[in-house]
């Protein structure tokens, strides 16, 4: 596998195109199309919220009855098309329509992605007028698309890979994807659409995008809320004849998918509404991975951590409090909490661990806090009751958070 | 019952003291005594977070041995004693034994109560000290001992009231508590510690204490987070004489009690970190009161609805979608949502539907705004799936919240 990349250069087999149709006022691209020369199969993780927006609802009958031959995804900003009623799931279906019209495929054959704010009617005028002008600037132009999507995000989110078989055989995976509020791991977060070039059958691809969504994009935490739009899309044309017939070819795709994900999911992050820091958290030592996921959520959603790391204080005693509170077996004598400045898989000498076997050690508070000046933080967090484990990316609670979605409609 | 008063003038048989030991360096109160005449039948909610503080711990086994005669609370704030080890566990355990020594009472009569800042051992010789200036001055004095147990409070939260029962008896309840941060329902919520002079064992006074609790505490949310020290206290000497003899009488106290634990816990919400608004969330129509509880709960913790009220954005998509991540059952097209400035029990003509049957309603965005400006705001939410109901007591997010958590330690 070759380096992964922050933009996309091409695809083979897929165009792509971002426009403006007047949802952003200031003339930035707020509508995408993703299209594939030919069918492709699909997997998709959708929202497990109970309200889910309509191009949500429209998309999952879709893939109950297509996902063998998808041939595009359509995307809008700045409205989410959720709480709309039967005619904002009209709106999708038409926008659906409008693509298969322009591609003569059928309109069963298309995703439809929404995301901005909740409960105004989507014009469908200016869905229909995005095709019209989208796609006759079907192309490369990756970097447009990925704007396409983008809401409170302050850059867009790319990635692409490529990775070359021992029997020589080439294949890509590439994706976009937005944040940057409303996100928390558990659920499929926020929108992406990835493509790949590579061989491979509709149910293969869903079972490879199901594990590596719950350690990527399931492991990243803005602020705790769950969207009723939350899409990821993988779109597999099969355009490079690239077949993955061992289990280490699918490995290497599992692999090449993950690089992908990971780059976007911690994108999101370092996106995040208001975000000054970066923080990895680590939890081990659980008794399952599934308590040590619930141990990482609490301490990364609690308000009171987000704020001790906007302000640099290496206020330890908030992380054991949000650890004992997320409702699984947690024991403060058995824990160990360690902290470093960077973005580290484990810990260096210059780690500092500051509470062990249920009270502070004699750590240095100037070491401490000059970890928590740093602009990324790793920390570990050991529970000493088992073998479960889980990695979860979030960020600080910041003034700018505040302020960002105290107006957000205004 | 007469009308809740916000301050105790006194309560028979009780006395208590404020005094300053140099905890907190402006020389306002930091310590608090609640010192029983004769002994007192005693109910505790203690915090379900399995760190637990040392003095939760020391006084669940208080409890467990000696709850039919407790004689005296101690508490502190500034330092929570908690992930304090086995020093801390000691440190408790001879706070409990100076009062009993002052008092000529057994150790295991004394509950102990602390909050502030985790992870840093509590300096025994301050709390010797606490007792020793507090036994000489034990008197009436319940607005410095309610001051001795402020953290981030801007204000001390008291509450009294009396009760004549039909047969000529009388006797009275009161109480002080602390909040303002690490607040969310579910839980035994802050510190509280309140008084009777009625006659109850202490089974019946702990079952009472429960069902009001429910109600209360355990209602409001400042934050979502859960405090390792969480403690509700709750003694009666019997000094009144009078007994609770029907169940008419004892629906009467329980009445009495819910009056002033409902006063504190909505104070609390009121002086909750940042706060600049008070809502009132009734989910109505749900399945169980207990969905009603996690989608009110999900509601008044999500970061987005919370940042909304303080921006005065009536931004009711961020509710329903919360709402549709609780985790049980919710349906947007069945759910009706409706504002009304104020504290209210129920709408009246002034209120405003803003969405219904899974869509908005052509409510007036000027006078939802206009309500979203008040300082207190009631919500109803109506699920359409059931009787199951719950009402919660929450504030906004605001800038302030940031800034008093980005350096609370320092």
């Amino acid at each position: 596998m070759q380096a992964i990349q922050p933009h996309i250069d091409a695809v083979m087999g897929f165009q792509v195109a971002g426009t403006n149709v007047g949802l952003k006022r200031d003339g930035t691209p707020d509508f995408a199309l993703f299209v594939s020369e030919g069918d492709c199969t699909a997997a998709a993780v959708f929202t497990t919220n109970h309200v889910k927006a309509a191009p949500v609802v429209v998309d999952m009958e879709h893939m109950e009855t297509h996902r063998q031959r998808i041939r595009a995804v359509v995307a809008n900003s700045k409205n989410a098309n959720a709480c709309t009623g039967e005619e904002g799931i009209s709106v999708a279906r038409q926008t659906a329509q409008a693509v298969a019209d322009a591609l003569a495929c059928e309109p069963q054959q298309v995703l439809v992605l929404s995301t901005g704010v909740i409960g105004v009617l989507l014009d469908v005028e200016r869905m229909k007028l995005g095709v019209q002008q989208g796609v006759p600037i079907l192309g490369d132009d990756w970097a447009t698309a990925a704007q396409g999507i983008m809401t409170t995000d302050l850059v867009s989110k790319l990635a692409s890979v490529s990775v070359t078989l021992p029997n020589g055989a080439t294949f890509q995976v590439a994706g976009v994807a937005k944040g940057s509020g409303m996100i928390a791991p558990n659920m499929a977060t926020m929108l992406s659409v990835m493509v790949t070039d590579v061989v491979l059958p509709a149910d293969a691809l869903q079972m490879v995008l199901n594990t590596v969504n719950q350690k990527t994009f399931n492991s990243i935490v803005v602020d705790g809320d769950m969207s009723t739009n939350d899409t990821v899309l993988l779109l597999a044309n099969g355009a490079s004849g690239c077949q993955l017939q061992t289990a280490d070819e699918l490995a290497q795709f599992e692999q090449a998918l993950y690089a992908v994900c990971r780059k976007l999911a911690q994108d999101i992050v370092r996106d995040g509404e208001g975000a000054t820091k970066f923080i990895t958290l680590n939890v081990k030592g659980c008794e399952t991975d599934e308590n040590a996921r619930h141990i990482a959520h609490a301490i990364a959603t609690s308000a009171l951590v987000k704020t001790a790391f906007f302000g640099a204080d290496a206020n330890w005693g908030r992380i054991i409090a949000a650890a004992g509170r997320a409702g699984v077996p947690f024991s403060p004598d058995r824990s160990r909490l360690t902290i470093e400045g960077g973005e580290l898989e484990h810990p260096t000498p210059s780690a500092v661990t500051i509470f062990a076997q249920g009270k502070p050690t004699a750590y240095s508070e100037a070491d401490a806090t000059a970890i928590m000046q740093q602009p990324s933080i790793t920390i570990w967090l050991e529970g000493g009751l088992g073998t479960g484990q889980a990695q979860v990316w979030t960020c600080d609670f910041s003034y700018d958070y505040v302020r960002i979605n105290g107006d957000y409609r205004t």
